[in-house]
């Protein structure tokens, strides 16, 4: 089956995007949507890590670690019946810096066919972060944006170098998330599907 | 058998580069230049998958991964009996995004000892693609040059890591190309050859 | 034991920034400070390869490969019984071009659990090295300078899949070495240790 994997930063609006393709998609072949923050999330839970969701940026990162294996382990399985698009992020940003979402022992385990970065420009995002109050948020400045969508477009060309499968960038600027989602959902069409 | 594998996106002048650099080395060890595309295009059509090169771009992600392994089995053949030039793309520009060109398990079976990016400047490199009718090209405008040559840069650097290789850079700037193959012909000399 | 990883270019100042955090942590968990080029030389110069420590760089990239991958079963050793602090360089600027200062099979051996990288402003640098005339150091202008730079950030980013570590950047700017040290000396705290 395809494997999508859709990462963004907060505040790119991502997983709006998503949800976008996904109604344009409606009478085409099933995807099944998985947060791979829920994910971890409900691993960690069952494991009796955590409590609530943000708590878990707080683990050290060898927990955080471990628990992107089984969380891996649970995509796998998923996989073997439907076709999936994970929503998450390249880079997470934490106190010892930006924490890969997808690295190599991951990567191989669940084998994507194709990554979608979806960006904004920093200033979008950062208005966008201010009025988001759903989530609790790390501060950071439009600089520091640039810097971390730096980090996430280099190391989005290693996992595109270890898995063979390509990045393709959307931009999702503010008032324009229609047109995103349609150059999402286009991207779908294309992917073979099981 | 030393193998050095030269990248550079449409218009950036990489195939003159080399020529260029050969036509200096005429005296030196012998290199065979093999572009990475050809392989692949024989391949793809002694299979029946394509009759045109620019066929190619329009097969299916899966299509193009297989094909480019089978020339990377091809390549390893010929390095058995020579110096090797691979005249290839750091990521091809796909409706899917960028696709890698070297993707591990390419760069596993033919182990480069040297990657050269040949590069110019945005604007050079989308004049020089308006002049050439001789092949099929992809829109792409300065924004969309200076992304596409970010994005080798970073892949080069996984190449690198994983295969210990260094990365030169190469700039082919407009009446400067013999300059640029001097510099190629300088580092082809410095290298360890069979 | 834990093992982090500092990278610095010539003129970051990176060695100073670990040497302050290290007086911070006097009284905190034990860390053992190695230089990877030290290290390297050790196994050169008993190998009988070179006799000063800048004829290192003069070196045929297969034999630096060869050193590199020594240098790395010397750490192994090391981190059995103290946690360490490697002092190196993301890449090396060689007259080949950026040869990785942590390629996969030494990543693999020595298995870092945090990457730090110390930057400074371009114009920084290039004045640091004009004062520093200790080591021979290559010509580079500020623009190679923000390219070498660059090339660290996208190979970190390498370096991060390939072993699921973060990377965290800190400026070490003129006249803030002191916050740099202890921006430093926080994420030591931070780290799990043995």
């Amino acid at each position: 089956m395809t494997l999508i994997v859709v990462t963004g930063m907060p505040g790119s609006g991502s997983s709006t995007v998503i949800k976008g393709a996904l109604i344009l998609n409606e009478k085409g072949a099933e995807f099944t949507l998985l947060n791979y923050g829920d994910v971890m999330f409900e691993v960690a839970r069952d494991a009796g890590l955590v409590e609530k969701r943000d708590g878990m940026r707080k683990l050290p990162n060898e927990k955080q670690q471990e628990i992107q294996r089984l969380a891996g382990d649970k995509i796998v399985e998923w996989k073997k019946s439907t076709n999936l698009i994970i929503d998450t992020h390249c880079t997470i940003k934490t106190p010892s810096g930006y924490l890969p979402g997808l690295p190599d022992y991951v990567l191989r385990e669940i084998k994507p066919d194709q990554f979608v970065l979806i960006e904004a420009n920093p200033d979008e995002i950062l208005a966008r972060r201010q009025t988001d109050k759903t989530r609790e948020r790390d501060v950071e400045d439009e600089k520091g944006i640039e810097e971390h969508q730096f980090m996430n477009r280099a190391i989005s060309m290693a996992y595109a170098c270890l898995t063979g499968a390509p990045v393709k960038i959307i931009q999702n600027h503010d008032g324009e998330v229609e047109k995103a989602a349609k150059e999402f959902f286009e991207l779908m069409k294309v992917l073979p599907k099981a």
